[in-house]
């Protein structure tokens, strides 16, 4: 039955370096309506405030994805033959002008979600997980498990830019599209603005696990809290690459020491294995600062982890749906 | 006199890695009324297409001019000995919305211009020069020298933005800032959108001169025809980094291979000595893609190259008004 | 007429760092019967003797050819206005197995040329050449005009290998390929192992012209001899990169000082217009050694100034031939 | 009252990348007797046996130092808001006679201490600490809580030079400086010249935690040994970032594979909190080996910690005296 | 006695930048007899699918190695004393064609084998181990501890080669060379081409300690199972870099994030102290993809902690011989 | 006959990535009474007033030197058929103490002019030419074509150091080493410290062909005055690689815009074919700032440039001596 399904590349015929760098070597489509599983790009860093370079991340990733293998090598399991899966694209956006590109981007979203497919996207700045959740999440506010050495829920910039890279979960709140009770940050660190950073997201109840506090209780204390908090209701997964420590991922526009390592981060992912899983980005590859490629493969391959789990729940649900 | 003057940290006493890196070495000034001349920065790329990163150019071309010296090699002449010149610091920007950045660096600069002080800025993308027109030049338009690989006289993108680097000449000559028939371009080259690319410069009456054409006809050729088209009325010298070969100049956000050495470019600079000069700019540096730093030392060069001229020019006015 | 046929992405519209990075932006074809040039990459480095890396070389310059507009800026003529341009995927290889790569790359070659299409190809180390010839020029000897820092007219290496990137030219006279008569090096140069390096070239009558008389004749009169040399028979261009000085193309395996600038070489394939072409090749990218990634924009400049030549020759022929 | 003491720049109103890179955007201040903690670079790398570079260390790390914002995440405490902080500037140096730096240095220290202000340095190769000791120890030796992979005690190199970055603790011993009952070494390790290499260090009862005992015995312990020796008494923290392994600071003059992870750094850094500390410095960044500018990123969040820390003890013992 | 034995050049005198940089600064051989231990090259990658550059790996080894010491700082013994060491020069290769390579290099090392040396070599892909074996081990299988992501026990690729840095254990198993039973691979991880890539291995008897359970059991446990399965008899160690993560081996061919750390590395290979070793070597250190050089650093450190355990063995050995 | 002689290893049967890196491939000799030519390294840059680094300069060009082969390209002649070379290793140095440093160097060089081999050495900063000069020209002053963007006759630093790389060629014509009257520097560009930057030079006669100057008149007037200036009297040639633009030699402590290219470079060396050398060297090749390695292939060609000019001269002299 598997090879029904979009399959990668077989490097054993094609070697890593050879053809189009399509995500993971899979087929590309433009129809979301061929896909159950849509991995996307959205090459949008409008909402840096410091280093640019996001935008440049669908295509680094893409290019180390060819690095990823078929099967996962804890479970056993390849994604791809449990659903179809496919590379459709980039969604449109305007490096000049902020709204039109945060419409542009909901309008491609709506698309996939409104053919059915569950959007695995990789950015660009995390301000792009913004509209996704305005294109999957308007009915009902999702649950969210979000990787991240910063909160991102400040509030305004520059005078009074409602919409950066450090807003877009306090947008999302606002908006009815994030449910703060089930919303989960793991690895918050680093220097605070102020020490009222993080008032916004405690007061409306997101649940911080900084790094501190990781480092103190460990994976398993911190998968029984974020799957205790996001329940078995529909949940988001956002993995801003700078969760890790910059030795693991320099490539990304706000670094932070005292970071997650890529082990760990894997860890946590597949700890999350059997939750209803709706969608899950991978974030802040910025390539310009990415000497030697390495954060772009940390990207490819953490997207490989979330398609693993996010596969077996949208595999599940459609064994649960009468067709 | 000449001690009266700021003057560059001596590098024969504190070496060049030392101290904190303004342009040129020189001190730091809040007040533009303190200068005849003003550096300062305009750390901006919110109009940029494709590769962001010119945000971060004034930063690392004042830490590169840390290798200047005082003096010009072929005049012999100081451009401390004749002005006072200072580090003004940065114009306000805002990373996240264009509008707002046009209007918070037009105010900077009109402050400079209003205090008497000629702006020598390190940009920032091509759009950066718009502002300064708006600050410089709202009661007459002035000329300008233009050296770059593009004409940057395209119409919209997009969809329907008028402000990108790709538009300031042709937004500079609709608002009467600039004279198009004053207006010189020298070293446009590379590949086209469409063959009418060049229509609007050409309709209005700016002076393309190729890359293919300069090879042609050599340094001096080039700048009898700049001198006659510019003439001794007011003129702006704007100096785009990726007119240089990417060899020379690698860390852009446009690279066109096929351009001009540093050695032409600073032939040409020297050429437009005794011009009535009235602002001057070198942009597009962008130090994500400068690997190795060299495009940053490019850029410190080739602003003391326009400081000596416009210093001169400066004094010289300095001397035919009565005070 | 020109809208029938394949343009590429419109970088007003989509900017260039989003979408799958195909060769000009263009679309993919697997059918090389839809077009009339075959833009395609050979990944395959097996011949290299010393640094080896031009196996990534179709994926970079396929990325770095996002920043190549439509429409070539002397002529003011697009090639897709002309003919029928596509990406036709990677070149078959076996990293591993240097008979069964030079086999299954002569294959996917004589699979174009029987649809009647001409290839432009991307190696991959100059070796894939020879299996290119052997697709196209099995009826008869063709002409070549050479651009390259070395002959590549090598007879055996250690001990008694017939194949390297320093031997296929050798190879193809011996095999009736090569016209050795119709063929010119253009800017050989470099210490070399033996004063009888050049023997085997001179023998069989191919006209070197070394850097050194290049630097003394100049761009015309090197293009009158080329011209001469190759006639109106048809002709095919090698470009390999290190022709030009590695400031220039720094990510080579063989980098020679003292070689041509980018201009010269865009001159120089500039004055072949008109020739009758029936490929051409861009060879020796090796991005693992191009730092800053502008060897890979030179190659895809390169590649456009052949497309644009190739183009003309092909819309030609296709005006002589009765369908 | 807070707001009568100097503060960092606000990235929210002006973006990181713009202004003059000092210390953490503090403002710049000439006279010592305007802060409490003097901020300084010491721009020398004359003691370097191997790599050099670490000159390049202050400029660097001033730049990174721009990313690290007011509040400490941990403490929500700001030393902003406990006492005067300002960038002092770089000390004088002379990057050609080793003798005449050291004296150069100590000179400014002594300015420094003499104005009662408590220095916090970033340097330069590990020698500069001893003069830094000679400025502020004269009176009495102090304890030291150092963090390195080396000892830094050795006796003489190429013949009899006593003055090297690796033999700054045995000099300060010897001078009475540094009382070695008083000091410990955390994080020691790395392949011997000999094994007598930490004869010295033992014999004067120096107590070194090697990264073996570090590793098998984890922070808590580390900490409470560390406190036990330093004991109540004035206490300097030297951290030289070559502590970290080299995946996250590989900017250094002496890598050593095996190292200490940032975020133990900082958890050892903030155990300390509440000691009785008078001065600490972070020495060997090497940006010319620090390839993505990641090291000096390490160094400015280092300097953050030791600021946080050094703050409380200046603000405590401030308050313990009566003025 | 020892000053009897070969020693590497005196850091204290030569500065470690100074010299020919061979393997440790020790002295160069051309006979294999008059060493114990032969440090040597084998610089071909002829066996890499992916990303080539191994070939590489010797030089920049050695070139790093000039700064490792003389003296472990565990054990606080020098192989040096122990035993005559010495650098052997590079086997010979072939680039070009495989199979001949692997004659070459069996070739040589059957020469040091012959002469009673035991080989510690510095690769090369994984490959080059099979014609060590076939060197060393032709007439009992030999057991062996296998540091890597890979268990490089695949079959076929790109049609029918069965020569790869991914096949030579099965090969070895295959050929009587390795005894599968007594062969431990220990940081085994990475998606997987398909469920049954370590069909072979399991199937042979090959015990897999996946990075996953590594990282479940520690490094204790690790080593107890690794001695267990080795016991005695004679074993070889191979040491592939990309068994670190890659934030501490980014420069190597096929990195796997999730990895080790060197300090894990360390504590396992010391923990194999007093085995009855009969080779090592260190692998796939790729330098055009080490950008910073780090990746050669850890080759050249892991060498050192190799060279001491095995010196160790050889000791032991000559001890237990009647001469 | 020419086999009598030392030849580099045959790239045709050892990799050019084999073996270890002397100079050239050559031989390695201890004793310089074996050679008429020594090729050395100085590896020292205690005179570095600002980027160190070329103290790893013998090493990298070393390293890159594999790439050259034996034979020149334009002549045809094998320096290796007419002289004895063979690379001599590295002076011994001091990289801690300045004035020990010079004498460490001359002593070395003056064993080397003992045994009457000529010396052709690779910095090291441009101080090394100095006890290069005191060890060869003790009897009479010398003369000397020296190729740099600096004249390096300044006389003071940092208060009262007469020894910087800024200084050399004053000291030497003090010292009665150089004969300013047979000296001619060429390239000489870039801002000045003051305008009296030039007056010793001036004053004692050295004639100065600035870039301008040459960029005016051309290779062959620049060659007729160089070798007017000179005459037939015994002349050293200094290579500072700063007189190569930046874009070709990047890897350098002092870069300066608007320099040569290499092939003039190259044209303007041949050129001094027939003139009676003494010696010669490369400095300033500073590999922590040579992203991507070309300044030492660079380094490594200037290198073999000069040897075979020198070689010539050596061989001459040999044969009008009778023995």
């Amino acid at each position: 039955m598997s090879h029904a399904f979009p399959q990668p590349l077989d490097a054993y015929q094609v070697p890593r370096f050879a053809g189009l760098p399509t995500f993971m070597r899979l087929p590309a489509f433009e129809d979301p309506a061929q896909v159950q599983i849509a991995l996307l790009g959205i090459p949008w860093d409008g909402g840096t405030t410091n280093r640019a370079g996001a935008r440049h991340g669908p295509r680094e990733v893409r290019n180390m994805s060819s690095l990823i293998r078929r099967v996962h090598p804890v479970t056993g399991l390849s994604p791809y033959d449990a659903v179809r899966v496919g590379d459709l694209g980039d969604a449109p956006v305007n490096p000049i002008d902020l709204l039109d590109a945060l419409k542009r981007i909901e309008g491609f979203l709506a698309s996939i979600h409104a053919a059915g497919a569950v959007p695995l996207s990789v950015g660009g700045d995390h301000l792009v997980t913004l509209p996704v959740f305005r294109a999957i999440a308007r009915q009902r506010p999702i649950g969210m498990v979000h990787f991240d050495a910063h909160s991102d829920t400040n509030d305004r910039y520059f005078g009074d830019n409602p919409y950066t890279h450090g807003t877009p979960f306090r947008r999302a709140v606002e908006e009815g599209l994030l449910d703060p009770k089930r919303t989960v940050q793991i690895g918050i660190r680093g220097s605070l603005a102020s020490a009222s950073d993080t008032d916004f997201a405690e007061q409306v109840g997101i649940r911080i696990i900084t790094m501190e506090e990781f480092a103190d209780i460990g994976v398993e204390a911190t998968l029984r809290e974020a799957r205790r908090i996001v329940g078995n209701e529909p949940t988001y997964v956002s993995f801003d690459v700078d969760v890790l420590d910059p030795a693991f991922a320099p490539g990304t526009g706000t670094p932070e020491i005292g970071g997650m390592t890529t082990l760990q981060a894997q860890q946590l992912i597949r700890g999350l294995r059997g939750l209803n899983l709706i969608g899950a980005d991978v974030v802040e590859v910025a390539p310009p600062f990415d000497v030697g490629g390495c954060t772009a493969l940390v990207g490819a391959t953490m997207l490989f982890e979330l398609l693993c789990i996010v596969a077996e729940s949208v595999a599940d649900r459609a064994l649960q749906t009468p067709k």
